[in-house]
């Protein structure tokens, strides 16, 4: 881990202590000597699945994003439980946002999301060889969701039309893109 | 703009107002009839600029983000002010950050960072014909950044070791992948 420019924590404020985030507000030292001020929100961190059918097509979900006030395309995902490793909420996810199992599930990488003012990051893994869960777990229960199975080319021209514009969503259809060849 | 599942707002509740950002509690109306509760954090948005050398190297920045406690290295970047327009913010982030100037500033995508609980959006130029600008303007004064040009192959690596592992960046290294055949 690199810690260039390191800035020391001299003392922290809580503001909110929310369901899903929290917001803290710290003095910190500078690199040179100073002193400043910064706003920091903790969340618990996150997972998106890249599900990838037999026929090389994308599982996505519509649902309503309330933070920029309309509907995005997304890759499934959810917010890690405390103390539950990514990999099963990975599964969990899946099953409950999608109804699919899958019997490969592969970590691909870690994306930040807003390391400016947020510690969020979410970890991707692609699954495959996807099947049908009989009587699957439900989303939350204010979870609304429309499940939508599309192709590469589809993926890429919802981007081109803004109807998905999420970043890890984004980088699932470009790393589709460099390594599924169909 | 798509609306489906759309949740209308019964209140607002703000929490916090700070220097960057502010946080608010939403009641909101479900499209089942039920009331839930939502956590928003409010940004001004931000500009990321992939700046490309002549020789098709890309300029990074390494500096400390305190939300996860390291360094990072990643695109030049920085926030909208208030009423800014993001390509005048991109000229602006680009000479502070880099202490280049670009002949040529296209617009790439915009990436949503975060959708769940924040509205921050990041619009991503791609910036070429650099030019080095003799006195440029500095940085804000809490800001240390350190420059570094590397190759499509370098950043690749960075990313496999986890030194570059920011959304927007990841998003630039892999459209330089997919672009430029150097």
């Amino acid at each position: 881990m690199n810690n260039k420019f390191e800035e020391k924590t001299i003392s922290s404020e809580p503001i909110y202590s929310g369901r899903i985030i929290s917001v803290k507000k710290d003095q910190v030292l500078l690199p040179n000597g100073e002193i400043a001020s910064r706003e920091l929100v903790v969340h618990p961190g996150a997972v998106g699945i890249i599900p990838i059918t037999n026929d090389g097509r994308l599982i996505v979900v519509e649902q309503y994003r309330k933070p920029l006030e309309r509907s995005l395309v997304e890759i499934p995902a959810g917010k890690l439980e405390p103390g539950e490793e990514p990999a099963v909420t990975a599964v969990r996810e899946l099953e409950e946002e999608t109804g699919f199992g899958a019997n490969s599930f592969t970590y691909l990488q870690t994306i930040a999301t807003s390391p400016g003012f947020a510690d969020e990051v979410v970890h991707l893994y692609v699954a495959k060889d996807l099947y049908r869960i009989e009587n699957p777990a439900s989303p939350d229960e204010d979870e609304f969701v429309e499940l939508m199975t599309i192709t590469l080319e589809e993926a890429e021209q919802m981007i081109e039309d803004g109807r998905i514009f999420d970043a890890k969503t984004v980088i699932a259809v470009m790393w589709m893109r460099k390594n599924l060849l169909f």
